[in-house]
């Protein structure tokens, strides 16, 4: 069965090139993919024309505006049934599209997923989750930003739609449910705010859940998945990345420093390759709008073709149904499964 | 002129060991120091043995009790006249040491440091401040953990600690005021945060504010002084040591996997010592308590001498009278310096 993927053709620093690049890459490895492509028309289909694959399965749809870095949510909102963003969004609510993928403005495009996606049934906002890579495999992370202040139920829905993803991605430790863990300080002072105790009273019911986990666990994989707030998530998130740049940086520049290192680099130049692979911001790209009626994916503004290509994999992924790992009663798509446990949680 | 220095002689994973091995490395070094350290007599006096130099210059103050990684501060307090940590900071307030250093509980510490040092007048919460490497150099980033949750005044008086801890570190571009940043998120709701935008605003007034900065600025250096609560800034430290140490570890399972690998990483070892170096936690060892009455540094828990004898000299850096290099007017001590600049920021 073809699996249709709407695309924010305009979206994001290189765009569109770099989103018909990364439709082409998907398209060279997968035959039962279509594209349809948003934004202005003339633009798309010059863009498209060096790309032969996309150009038997893409469908350029015509948007007559494009919401910017600059775009305010407000704005984006009133513009959206012009809007490429907001016109691909609104092709997965009307059913002629499985997912979309925009790597605009993630702000409008929350804005506007929830306006045309809707939230699923019960939950009380969507949240931004990101899978990781860590010492021990990959973690989901949640919320990067979506919602900078939180309240219980906020955070006790992130742990179970975490799980949710978690499960969908293959993460979780021999077939167990996900191991969630809540982001918290080590100090007296901290464990005593009040809302993270109630989280953790009430996530120790829903899920496979940890307990409290610290800055420096996120990368250690010790939990599958770990919740937070928008605000203390993209920190987190921006100073991990932060930091691989700053080691890549001092690495550079310490091998550089000897002609010793400069002959040993040469040497090693394949476990440099590795590494490099390994660390690749665009292996990791395509974070997922978790709680809507409907699967967006938000790829890095300033990512290529690679981590576009990429973002676009995961919309696929979960777009398609799967037999769930833990449960495997049925085959459900990813957002029914939220939606049954989003629903048990207010049985309780 | 000979600086006193009190050390908490059993706080600390490796104490007394470590502690002692500590200060016996700044002896050999510096002539004018003296120690005052703290804790079992019997104890200290056996371990002291094999270290000439601490022999001569440190006298051994015997404390019956002692504050474990498990003691809760309100514990700590109870048994504070009769902790080493407890004597140990007593002695800075009795004009008998000009600085203190622990390894011990962190909680513990600034509960006894708060009741015998007294914090500022004016200060409203001492907080905990680290400088930490960055691509440019050195930043200070605080608070790290004292307070969990913070007001509009207490993020202001940490962004006027953190410039003058900048300035006396050295940490300024060119002969200006260092320049301080306030930890944010970049999307529009968090900017709406209304604490943080009063902060900001306040802050415009006393300090060379840069405005905003984000996770990843932490580690690029983009201001001399990152100022958030305890809680973001806990985590984000704790993300960037567990980022330091899964790139460590990828780098070596690279360089491990390729028999070229090997080769290479033993021609480059010069570099890679290099980069061990930049990269050794041990030598950003020592947080400052800030706003109190009395110099206290905290030194890592895990630390070894190396990293102790680093924490001994932030507390003699900081001990020491500087001429401030930014208003060259005068001679200041630190706290005098903090005591005068949040009684500036009151009157306005």
């Amino acid at each position: 069965m073809t699996t249709v993927i709407a695309l924010d053709g305009m979206g994001g620093d290189g765009a569109p090139a770099i989103v018909l690049e990364g439709a082409e890459r998907i398209l060279s490895g997968k035959k039962d993919i279509h594209f349809l492509i948003f934004g202005d028309e003339k633009t798309l289909k010059s863009a498209v024309e060096p790309h032969p694959l996309l150009k038997k399965n893409a469908e350029i749809c015509h948007a007559g505006q494009a919401v910017t870095n600059f775009t305010k949510p407000s704005v984006a909102l009133r513009q959206a049934a012009a809007s490429g963003m907001g016109l691909a969004i609104k092709s997965v609510a009307d059913g002629r599209a499985s997912a979309v993928v925009s790597a605009g403005n993630t702000g409008a495009y929350m804005a506007l997923s929830k306006m045309f996606l809707k939230t699923i049934e019960g939950v009380h906002r969507p949240a931004i989750a990101k899978i990781m890579p860590t010492a021990l495999g990959r973690s989901v992370v949640l919320d990067l930003g979506a919602n900078a202040e939180c309240d219980v139920t906020n955070l006790v829905q992130f742990g179970v739609m975490g799980s949710v993803l978690a499960e969908y991605s293959g993460i979780y430790k021999q077939n167990q449910s996900p191991l969630v863990g809540l982001l918290n300080i080590g100090s007296e002072a901290s464990k005593g705010l009040i809302q993270l105790q109630q989280t953790a009273e009430i996530l120790e019911k829903h899920v496979n859940f940890y307990g409290f986990v610290e800055g420096n666990d996120i990368t250690k994989g010790t939990t599958d998945v770990v919740v937070t707030d928008g605000f203390s998530g993209n920190i987190a998130l921006k100073a991990i990345e932060g930091t691989a740049h700053l080691i890549k940086l001092f690495l550079k520049e310490s091998l550089s420093k000897y002609t010793s290192g400069k002959i040993g680099y040469m040497i090693a130049r394949k476990s440099f390759k590795d590494l490099a692979a390994r660390m690749d911001p665009r292996l990791y790209n395509g974070a997922i709008l978790l709680g809507l009626r409907g699967i967006a994916v938000k790829s890095h503004g300033g990512t290529d073709a690679i981590g576009y290509a990429e973002a676009i994999k995961v919309a696929i992924e979960l777009a398609t149904e799967h037999k769930n790992p833990v449960d495997e009663t049925a085959t459900l798509s990813f957002n029914h499964t939220i939606e049954e446990r989003i629903a048990k949680l207010s049985l309780l």
